[in-house]
């Protein structure tokens, strides 16, 4: 267990050791059973975190916001319109402002090769904790609520396996933050991964690069398929999800084009009959009803995506108190 | 008085009974007296309350925030258009997520035959209260105010003949939800009140049985008039404002064709001289100066419009207190 | 020191006496070292101070948000789009009603000729304090951190150059409150003034009138310059800023055509060789970078631009709990 966090950013989930994402969990596990007592957690009493949504949001923002309330401290929601930020002021601005004011600041930015390079430019600048809420790179926040639903309703990941799975949705250019993050995570814990995708939705190669690293030190191991049906077989845990081909155009037609010849990529009962008894099936929401999955899935016994949307919370709630308040 | 509230939604004031509603007022005075003081009551401390606003407000968003801060929780005020409602987040997603977050959820929602609908479909997938801060159909915490200021101003509602009139404004659909509200409150508590409007602006009939409904169990009366002169006779309480002819047409056009028939329903001094000396004046506000009232009464000593505003705040704090915090 | 501050407005540092202001900023020092400390401050516990902004802003907002979280207290944002202002909501209404529902009403309204009358017509039906962010005519929470930030680096005002000069920039009319708040404040401070500008640009006359009656009160000194050269020359402290010609005229087109034969006004390296040794460079931000000022300067060793930023958190948790919390 680690102790030293005070004052640390949380844009990538790499950016932690594994000693120190286990602190998180474990305390993350320990505020979800005095939530449910409604037993005081003020850990940053009277603090201030801002929250910077450049996209957006209702879980990320709704979750965070709780997080703070239960942890004695205040959010703002700075909807970036209304600050000054076209005229002048800089990331560097915000970040050596903000943080003269208040305890912590987190941003969602989710702009193509330029959300990560905005927060790192804040963060650069600021003297308190900048936390990811997603970039176009990252979304580490979900990815510790995804493993957290995991280890509750498998209770470890020895010989799991887990899918992450590409799916078909309308809207072309999901951000691909969830699969990086969820992959980065996992790999760091070394899970039994699969990753499955028509091929030209392959994710950015320095991360896929960063999970081979991470697997040689965790043990852990990934597969890599471009059929869902394979993918699902014996599964354990099952995460079908859209995301944009970014690294193989970010030409909006184009895009079009290509996810348009995999609209059988839809998670329904037939596939989910090829997995393990048991399979959990995730989702970080919002779900593309009927093109990424079937209501019978999303909304029968085998979905856990309220826990998973329930423990963001949770998870928030470690990290800020570590973070912000921490030694 | 009753002490059972802890998880109670409050959409409409026919989802409590007599007793519930008069253990809620009784708090309000308790809560106003206390407000005067400075005494702190912090009763919902650290919780959250969500407000989710489809329609625009002042009172209802300004009172709903300072009852929280004075009850020692936190409210956020989602502007729905920063949320990801339209994409895939559906009432029972906003409901299950939410509610797994924070401790109440209120809603406004005034879409004529939408706003209801929704507002009970999060209720129906909510672990936590729905509070209704305006629909289609009710307005159950504008009643509350109302009755408390007849309450304060009159001590009691025996003998007290208490006028709902609509009155001309120039847009045609204010919502009707109002006189709806205030009719079945009313009815529950056994007053004698008298309804006038121009036959187009007919209430939901439904709401006329309930309310004839109450006045079977409560003693109350209902007279009905088409002219504004002949309701305000003798009155203690007037209640005039303009609702749209939604139930007669939600066509526009023929909604303002109706609505410009009815110019002279304009609530001036000469109509207040036929009322009984000592009459109040109330309003929800805003008020269409000019067109509902003139200046020189809603300014004058009979307007109770400004009390009326300030109990929206110590009846809020009321029902959240007991339905947020309460056993 | 005065001790009667309780419900007081701030609408112009004028409202208030020198030793009432003396006595502020004694308390922004003390709440700093506080704020060093991470020593709660919960003078305004569970209080509720409203943001109204009619104007985008970065600094004013998140610095008032932060200051009521420190305080113990909480602030609500009011975009003012999102109210019914539009139809009925007049100022009478809005200081009647949010001052019966809150401890304190903060407005930025910078409409010229419009944004200061607003202000005083709410202050006038407000039974809490008003405080002003920034109108057409006075910006005094600014002016207060300004003074601050040069007693905390030059430790006096006496025998201290001090330049407010025009600088140039892009868009043409910026509110001229921050050089006529600054004047005023400075001048009931007794400091040794120099106000430099192209002519087009000359303050209102009744602000240059109070800054006179100030000075015969203060022994203060007030030098008009129409040359930024000279008027920096042995400067102790330069506030270089761009404001519109909006006493000459307030017509765009004129008004462009006028600031721009100024280009040449711009704080760069060789005016501030013409300073004495150890000047400080002051900007209220967001400056127009390479415009009012090269980065050289304001990234440079004589800027202060981000203390003076911080100071603003710090004066006003001063003012607040002082006119919301105090005696």
């Amino acid at each position: 267990m680690k102790t030293q966090f005070f004052g640390k950013n949380f844009i990538s989930t790499q950016d932690w050791n594994k000693e120190e994402l286990e602190t998180a969990l474990g305390l993350a596990f320990d505020l979800k059973k005095k939530f449910a007592l409604n037993e005081q957690t003020p850990y940053l009493f009277h603090k201030t975190l801002y929250l910077l949504f450049f996209f957006s949001s209702m879980r990320t923002r709704t979750s965070f916001q709780a997080a703070m309330d239960q942890l004695g401290g205040n959010s703002h929601d700075l909807v970036v319109a209304n600050l000054q930020i076209s005229h002048g002021d800089t990331p560097k601005e915000v970040g050596k402002i903000l943080s003269s004011y208040g305890h912590g600041i987190a941003i969602r930015h989710c702009d193509w090769q330029v959300g990560n390079k905005y927060i790192n430019e804040v963060a650069a600048n600021s003297s308190v904790p900048v936390l990811n809420m997603q970039c176009d790179v990252y979304h580490p926040f979900q990815a510790m609520a995804d493993l957290m639903t995991i280890l509750e309703k498998k209770a470890t990941l020895k010989d799991k396996k887990i899918v992450m799975s590409w799916a078909y949705a309308a809207s072309y250019a999901k951000p691909i933050s969830v699969p990086q993050s969820f992959l980065l995570l996992l790999s760091q814990f070394g899970a039994d991964l699969t990753l499955a995708y028509p091929e030209e939705f392959k994710l950015m190669p320095e991360i896929m690069e960063q999970v081979t690293e991470n697997n040689k030190k965790s043990g852990g191991k990934l597969a890599i398929s471009h059929n869902m049906e394979e993918a699902f077989e014996n599964a354990d845990v099952v995460y079908p999800k859209s995301w944009g081909p970014l690294v193989t155009t970010d030409d909006p037609e184009e895009g079009k084009q290509i996810i348009n010849k995999y609209k059988n990529w839809i998670c329904d009962s037939s596939k989910m009959k090829l997995t393990k008894k048991g399979c959990i099936y995730l989702h970080c929401l919002p779900a593309d009803r009927g093109l990424e999955v079937t209501d019978e899935v999303i909304d029968g016994p085998q979905s856990a995506v309220f826990d998973q949307a329930e423990n963001r919370l949770h998870i928030q709630k470690a990290i800020l108190a570590l973070t912000m308040g921490g030694k």
